[in-house]
């Protein structure tokens, strides 16, 4: 990455294509297959009519996310989470910010005692895999919340509304969007934004991996995260509209 | 399950619409979508130029497997092992057989110190995963050795004959080959059988879930894993062909 | 194991001395050790009035297995599952072949809500612990069984007939019948037969460990497995007569 | 948290009462007792002459940190995460975050093959464990490589600058600086910044609890957060030099 | 540990500078953090409105504890045992017996179905951790039983008296009380005792590390451990009346 | 147990019949069954000409023990540990407590690099099991080492003598040796001595059940100890001369 180019001549405020295909496996309640480029993940969302213990009496619902990553998604073989006896921190820490993300937009007291639980797993890898696992389960929710509308089971939609998000990082002296795998593993910042369709922040996440960096640069980044979530929420329209 | 008629009006010996995508994904060495009817498997084999520990310095190469089920792959969510800690016994029973099948193909010796792990995980269940997944690694683990010797990596090509399963069972008083879920959950008795394209048997499985067998409705089943095999190696070719 | 003679001069077809002592701890409601030569399992069959969560309420009981060896059963030490932290995939494998072959003797409904757990401990390992457990477990259930009849706790003895199980392999040119440790790991072929003694099958295993099997070789197995089961059978009757 | 007030009559830009105690215990290169108002968090630096495997003979060090939170820090008690067998999500993140932070001020080259790991054990908890810890880790820190420059172990001192980390976030209309456990758990907003005496980021972890929040807000915590972080920065250079 | 005298010229009957600061930290019910020279322990007593699962119904209460030891309190990091994954057989061992010991003098019908949990956690290890541990975890339970009979919860206080512990070792021909880290790695007898203010014994652990020992030297070991528990116990109700 | 007398008319100061049998399975290089009256523990010592990680090079040995009970060694069964994934705190102990005092009677300069791993498993439970076992692990290590000098692989015998344990306690008025399980449950005080064949203490580890001890106790309970201990020792020498 010495070059200024992007791979595929992408402009530096241009998302990769994003293509969510609806429907991909037949039985959960939502079901999307999200690509940003190479970056393939699969996010099912489940219902469920219970609630974690904590929360049972309360009349208010949960969301939740797991997330996973097929063992040959990568360049290398990683070695499989069931078979090692745990997560690592990394997809904690990424099922997490999933799961807030998805929950920002979702009324839990109207959404009544049941649990939604959203799938991310990635069979491609090729950088911003939570990012699109966020994009496409914002989709595979609203999907299965609309089975329950349409089934009579919820009067009410609680989905308030879409959750995007793009990763921005800055490569040298460029500011990019949506960061592929070998420009992420070049960046000196990396940063993850998490946005409502109103142009709201959810999450912000950014992180210095060589030189830090100033809140001019945090303005740039974010100024083309905000670009880049409109664009991947056209997307998600379009999507719900087919 | 009362009536005779199989879904799709399938034939008692006759197996599911078989399909089989190559460079499903894009890194790993054979990367392989089979799909048995709903049943969809992933099968991506990964090359390593080492050995498991117990095994180095003796000029033997390895090949293993690895299957998982993702949560949403069935008609309700499953509890995710990496997040419960531990494989189950049915999924270390159905690894075990994937491995076990496969190496008996390969001639390790030839392969040399090299180890070829097929991941197996199952996209969407409908029942005879553990036959999909032997069908679908034969193919991905026959274009991972490919690349070997295309590379020069292998002189000689250690894979002896194409490897396929099928699944048959006894449901009331029938016999029937390649159960799907509906049927699979019905059967008093259920059988895997794995066999090379030369007709010799490699695994036999078979479980009464109700019913004890005899050893006629044992030779009856039998006969239709043959025919099913054969119609499977048929497309495992065919695909190889392509 | 290149000579044809097999150890102790035993004839193909002849299974190993079989002992089996009823009571052999003091506590269990089933207490068997039995031994197959120098393989010796002790099998302890546990009643308790309750059944798994997933299957209260239905009125129906369940019957399961759990299997184990001592680290020093075999000829060099092993790791002792308890303290690697958990159980492997062999050890699972065989439980469940245990489980499945008693629990296809037991009529469920007549039990009623009542768990029994039969625990197979090797206690010296030499070939076919897994068939040993079977056959040993079955007296040992019969026991328990039959002291819930003589309490009064069960009306109506629920289980059918008795069960048993042998190894069968092809080692060169030669099928042999309850093959020992020499024999089994020097197998081409090694199969495991579970039959009630009405001669109905509950489970076959067949497994190619080298060359591949032909179905005429298959049905060589099977007539000796078969003869195998019977002198079994014969032993276990014998040995709850006394 | 109804009125506008803040506990103890603070300032919304003010940070609590910050207390650094260097050679806390006795036996950590390291060892400083970081105090925000009630939180109290031991940051104890361990330097071994040793890098972890996969950067084994590169000539690099590495910087590490582990978190943990006493059972009773807190208001009621938390299970002991050594008892429950595994660290929960939250401890992953948090320690990977002290990790980063510390590893942004390092020059690793500089620091050669050797190894120092920051264990942060929160003893009492009352809000910002988290941005305490990277605060305090950072004297720990420069403690432990002082000692390593005093006695000849290293000729340069790789450590570029001080770090220091503060939460900011919106409760009702009011954008406060250091939250404590009562402004934290009612607040829209939450969110952590990490950065250099210079005044540049390292990391920015924002999270809308209730509300999103919108650039503009966002601005308005990345203000209170660069005063708060200079006030902290200003206790650490003060500790160092007594 | 060659010659004769002790660190900071101890005599060999006494034992180390003891101090215990109570409301060492603010929320739990009883907090001490007590300190055997420079062995330092944090004893938090929290009470919980439950029984274990096994106890519920039988109108009586539970008290046990918790043992763990910060990776840095000792010369040289130890692995955190969250991380590891399980706590190891020395801390079980620890936890086992200050949680027996402080069983011994609380009356458990009079608790009531309360339990009271005692985490002791080293900040510091010196030698004598356990018995340092018992001795003040003594005083925080002193601590939170009278809470609960300050705020009337309980009628009546169920801690029948003080009980206290110390170490004592036999160094050489020199039999030693409190033995601190150096004494302690070269001693041939450890023994560890366990008593009420009454002089009665509620544990004795002596182990010959090098030479086994006779009655006349256990003799010799007991009575340099009733004067120093004496000691301790002077300190502990010095602390209760302050 | 309100009366005065023992079960089976023991006297006070009365071990249960004891018997030990040597080469109980067929490949441990020492096996031994022991039994004091109804419990029985199989011992097995297993040689491997390696030690662990952290003693290599120093040209010493080491001697370690595994402690484990059977589910059903008792009156209801108790959960498998390798099921349950972990040992519990109460076989760790014990299983330390059997590795000191095997190790105590070895001299490691003398048996070189070499480990020797005793497994000490209990076929079947009424009370001292962890006595029983040091006493039979102490007869199937010196199988283990006699077979070491016989081969010539040791030069000197590095066992120094035998060792024995038995559990003493005092059940309402009366001091009794070797404690059978229903005496064991009624006790108010238990302990268990470790003693070698010189009559020198190993370990004393006694426990206040019910109410505390005073050194008069103690001393009879020590009393009786030796006069146990002495018996088993002839019994062990007795085996060993067979």
């Amino acid at each position: 990455m010495t070059s200024t180019a992007r791979p595929n001549d992408r402009a530096a405020d241009q998302v990769r294509p994003i293509k969510m295909t609806r429907n991909y496996t037949a039985y959960a309640e939502g079901s999307v297959l999200v690509e940003f480029g190479n970056t393939k993940v699969l996010c099912n969302a489940s219902v469920e009519e219970k609630v974690p213990g904590w929360l049972k009496g309360r009349g208010k619902g949960w969301v939740t996310a797991e997330y996973g990553m097929l063992p040959r998604a990568t360049h290398t073989r990683n070695r499989r989470e069931a078979a090692s006896g745990k997560q690592g921190g990394r997809t904690m820490e990424i099922q997490r910010l999933i799961a807030r993300s998805l929950r920002a937009v979702v009324d839990l007291d109207v959404l009544g005692e049941m649990m939604i639980t959203v799938d991310c797993d990635v069979i491609q890898a090729d950088g911003g895999t939570r990012t699109a696992s966020i994009s496409g389960a914002s989709v595979a929710l609203a999907d299965a919340i609309q089975s329950l509308v349409a089934s009579g089971k919820l009067k009410k939609n609680p989905m308030k509304c879409h959750v995007a998000a793009v990763s921005v990082g800055i490569l040298g002296e460029h500011a990019l969007c949506d960061l592929e795998y070998v420009e992420d593993s070049a960046a000196d910042t990396d940063m993850n934004v998490v946005m409502t369709e109103e142009g709201k922040m959810i999450e912000v996440q950014g992180t210095a991996e060589g030189e830090a960096f100033s809140r001019q640069e945090l303005n740039q980044l974010l100024d083309l995260a905000e670009k880049g979530i409109n664009d991947i929420i056209a997307v998600q329209k379009a999507t719900l509209a087919e």
